[in-house]
């Protein structure tokens, strides 16, 4: 370890964190001493980055308790999240309080497999056709080789896009609690090794972004991603009216100009206020991927006026989340997890439920405050 | 304060959140201990967060130093990334550490402007239209208005959507070293109440979602939002194959097969590797909104093998990021910003250029990680 | 001549077209006694086609007369219309019936410019920029080129998009009454040979596909291409009811869940019921190019329930249209404009209108029917 | 019929045609001789139009022949072409020429189902959930209804889209030699209402956009409508030297600068030089639907270099053709389909192998001008 003295350090212990952020102060100029304030032991982050110098502390609120009539999330949860948005964890708290008032909010997840694309190069579409034969023939084979990676991951589908010389194979995974993206490419790229050796196809990429991770794709929007969960509430007429100041026909007209119509002009995939920012602010808490928030701004929300209650509904085709691996092993991460009854196992779905609802509570918020608005300044124009 | 009592206490001093999280372990069971460990004042978040009972310590490291030549970034740079997803850090330094031997990035911001997209009601197309004449002969007053709002934002442009009864309005503003969002959505909306006055047209939302914040959309990928950048690298040959284990072919072959015609198969706006994930990083490191790596995510990137040299380019369209406000404010986050002199005044442009040059050391990475492996195989399946 | 026979021959008389008739028919063991069944000189077919060997028949009826209040259309038109497409014409006259009862329809055209978007190829960011720095301090050098080429075209504007060693340059042109793409592509070209003189950048393609012409792109949708062109009308609820056998509220629905929500779910570039078939049988009764379906296909329908009365509306992004040039020098589809008043100069933007009205017409009856069965059924449903 | 006179007719003779048209010359004060110099007898049109007053002749050419290597299609195929845009023919026909001296274009399709997506509106998701599980228990009856409908369709999926208050059904029909749209229509309303019976839900509309057609939607150029098709050319390399001048990396260049960098930086769907050229005169010429040529406009076009041979292919997710009922039926488009043995039962695979061929021929003539005149003038930016 001697040659391993500052930036070079590749070491995991706290005396390296030590040495790395002492030595990133000198190169800096910058005072680093907040960021080494971290409040657990880095070994502990081995699995989650390199070059550790400290954390970056991200203040954590709580909005609800929001009631959920999920399968797998029933009862009365307090949703941890985490952002610098100010008003935001306000808002959704507000969201709640009125989903509440109205019995919660029910949410179901209608698929769940988180998918990997790789594109094999192929001779030209004769050897394309080869080789998906041979996948129609062998898939004791190719399942028994997904099992050799993964004692939780389960080969669901392979979908065929052919283009040429290129054939993009989308497999799909069941792959419990855990998010599964590890899993799903180990599990890929056997199999495709598997093509490689008896068909003479060549895997380019392990991804071949018809995935999609990470990326805004028609594809997730389409197909599902992870969870696809949808979630729905219904407001009665007089809380619409007290508690958001607003009414049902006032947050639907807003919703359809806003969401549905500026939402098209503007050439988007899925319509909404700020899904992501109830995404962001949850998948931080809890570890998830945050860069999955991607898939998570694909929402629909939709919104109706039945006799003066408002239905507010979200649909969200890819929420990538799990409860087991990545950041979810971190210390605060899984404080916030066990906050909602997600630690561990057979939690994921529970999450998923949650992330919906959750999602659900920020735009009704949004949505009603502008409506709000826009109640009050017809008024005023009215009254000129 | 007697009656703010548990969950419902709403201060922001420390035994508040002593308060609240004492309460939140009573109500969910869970023991919330690390997250009570954080480092700061809270009442320095308080334009942060609501309900704040603790932080959620994100692990923070460092990748670089990167040769950076931008326009606002230049010289040698160590870039601070938060993260929870193993191997991302050490990745992006590899990138760094090759685009450093071809004498580092080239980085220049081609359009800087916040945008915000209201929807006005109008009677109908007649009425779009006096309303949009309106605005034509009214620019004084507009950008008076504008002016008594805010003084370091400036009206750029008003965009005009006319459809029948919607007319959406895309506001541009120069915005300075602020990320510009709350700014543009004051300006816009005083703005709008003046055209309610002069016009009759009502106001219905002041983000009719054409500005489009945090969501997935064309608008913002052809017309660019927050800052238009893109960074460029040019590897020597030798170092392609020797540190990369790669040839400029194998890497431009992988990125046209999966960035290119994959991203275009699965209909996605961008076309990259994981652009969203030193975004997200880079983001949460130095107190941006986690929300806009959805802008971040349509990332186009494109190689070239030039005589054996591989070209690397990245396009980023709308990166929203801010040196001031938001959660730049807060501790950890300001020390990151300072780690490479983006703290403060006149500092956006070239946190916008960093951010781009990571971006690009991590697809670079990535793409180059791929094609050796696909190399391998292709050798491997050549010589059965 | 001597050696031109059958399939080789490539003269435009019409002895030629009878040799090659009757060489595709041995070629081909087909009779093509209909098709040589054509009723003009195949010379004045000679700018439109090459190896002519007859015509195709479409067949062709009228909607309307329709009651058009735009700029440039006013009265009440008769619309031809050509397809194969059984119950199409009736529909889209029974739309304009109808649309007749409530004063007609209004429309206007919001932008009218051709685009052309050559790629360039440039060493690097730098050589980009000095590129766009040429093109900016040389804008007068650049008109007069411009007017070297075409004495109808005038460059309105010349937007930007540098991705690396891709630059490309989206030239908006006003073109009179041609659709102007040909002139577009001319002046293009003209221009980018003066910039490859001047700068040694490299034009790869006079279109680089951000014009984008025949393709379903964002940019078209967002930006304009050709004409973009809005069309509007209230019926009347007691017409609504009477003749539409449907109310407001239940059009207005239909229109929400199919068009808004629905387009959204599908991925979809605009959001509306079959604009395509009545820009595609206005477009071929016309002589316009029928490829440009593409761009008329992006259209966006909304409806209103206005205290009973329904509010439609369409918003087409691209109308690309011309009245001289192409196909409308044909002698039946030169009838075919002269039906409408369109035949000639200064007519374009009255055809354009017409088409919008058309779209208008044919969404407002398909939506009706819709509306009308899923009435019809809710009140079954109703009485179970 | 005494009362129906002039435009208000509405037979189908010859007389009642002449007595429309003139009327239609009176109202409008057009001469509409062409027009009415059609000929075949209308009443073989009584299922293609209405209020016909002649025809609108398209001028008919042909490319090729070209040697197709199908499944279905084999050989030497001429293939007639209606158009007014001039060059388009002869282009085409210097690709097919091309492409033979290759051997000539390999062509697969890959899958093969016409979708209609009706929308249901349920009363919430417990509501959906319920539907669906009916759908699950009752796909025997399901299969009958659609039996009851039509001899030549068979169900073969139901893909759900459950939103809340919305349920989208995507149903998938072989329907043998019809494009089958309206064999789809009327087998998933009629499925539509036995689910209404027996379930509750209400059809809204039978088609709920996410079918989707002739609307850009990617869920077609993911999923495919109709017959997913893909065809491929090798063209020796001495070949793209002397006929083409040009050379393969160079045609290569231009795709990936244009076709597929382009695109994505426009938000296409798809990426092609012009595929609805093709797709439209190939349409036009033999009764297809032409405002389904949108379908074909999201075609991938893509290029390769292999040892200075040039490999393309067009891949075309969504080709909606047939070659019984629609258009099929008239004189001059049977005569275009029997040119290339596409007339009557089992040739619609055949038929849409033919366009995609015509597609590649397509792409491929144009890449390579605009990679020679790129050559040249990359030549001439050197010798400077």
């Amino acid at each position: 370890m001697a040659e391993q003295t500052g930036l070079k350090n590749r070491g995991y212990a706290r005396a390296d964190v030590e040495e790395r952020r002492i030595a990133a102060e000198e190169f800096t100029g910058a005072d680093l001493e907040n960021i080494s304030k971290y409040g657990f032991e880095p070994e502990s982050a081995s699995k989650n980055i390199e070059n550790m110098i400290g954390t970056i502390q991200i203040p954590l609120g709580y909005a609800g308790p929001v009631t959920v009539n999920g399968d797998h999330a029933k009862g009365s949860i307090l949703v941890p999240l985490a952002t610098t948005e100010g008003a935001l964890v306000a808002s959704i708290s507000r969201g709640m309080s009125v989903i509440n008032t109205g019995g919660g909010a029910n949410v179901m997840v209608f698929n769940d497999a988180m998918t990997r694309a790789p594109v094999l190069k192929v001779d030209d579409l004769m050897h394309s056709r080869r080789v998906m034969d041979w996948i129609d023939s062998n898939m004791d084979a190719i399942h028994a080789e997904v099992a050799s990676t993964t004692s939780h991951g389960r080969l669901v589908e392979i979908e065929r896009f052919p283009d040429g010389r290129n054939l993009f194979l989308r497999f799909s995974f069941s792959t419990g609690d855990a998010m599964g993206m590890n899993m799903a490419t180990i599990a890929s790229e056997a199999v495709c090794r598997l093509i490689e050796r008896e068909t003479g196809a060549v895997m380019v990429s392990v991804s071949g972004n018809m995935c999609s991770d990470k990326k805004p794709a028609a594809i997730n929007m389409i197909c599902g991603r992870g969870k696809t969960v949808v979630a729905e509430a219904r407001i009665p007429k007089d809380v619409v009216e007290s508690r958001l100041h607003a009414t049902a026909a006032a947050i639907t007209e807003t919703n359809i100009r806003k969401n549905l119509v500026g939402s098209s002009m503007a050439g988007t995939l899925g319509a909404n206020a700020h899904a992501a920012n109830m995404v962001a602010a949850l998948y931080i808490a809890t570890g998830q991927d945050p860069a999955q928030v991607v898939g998570g701004s694909m929402t629909l929300t939709t919104c109706e006026d039945i006799d003066g209650d408002l239905y507010i509904c979200v649909r969200m085709p890819a929420v990538e989340v799990g409860t087991v691996g990545g950041g979810t092993r971190l210390p605060c991460q899984r404080e916030a997890l066990a906050m909602m009854g997600c630690l561990g196992d057979g939690k994921a779905p529970r999450l998923a439920e949650i992330v919906a609802v959750t999602v659900l509570a920020g735009e009704l918020s949004t949505l009603a405050a502008q409506a709000a608005g826009h109640l009050g300044k017809a008024h005023a124009a009215l009254g000129r």
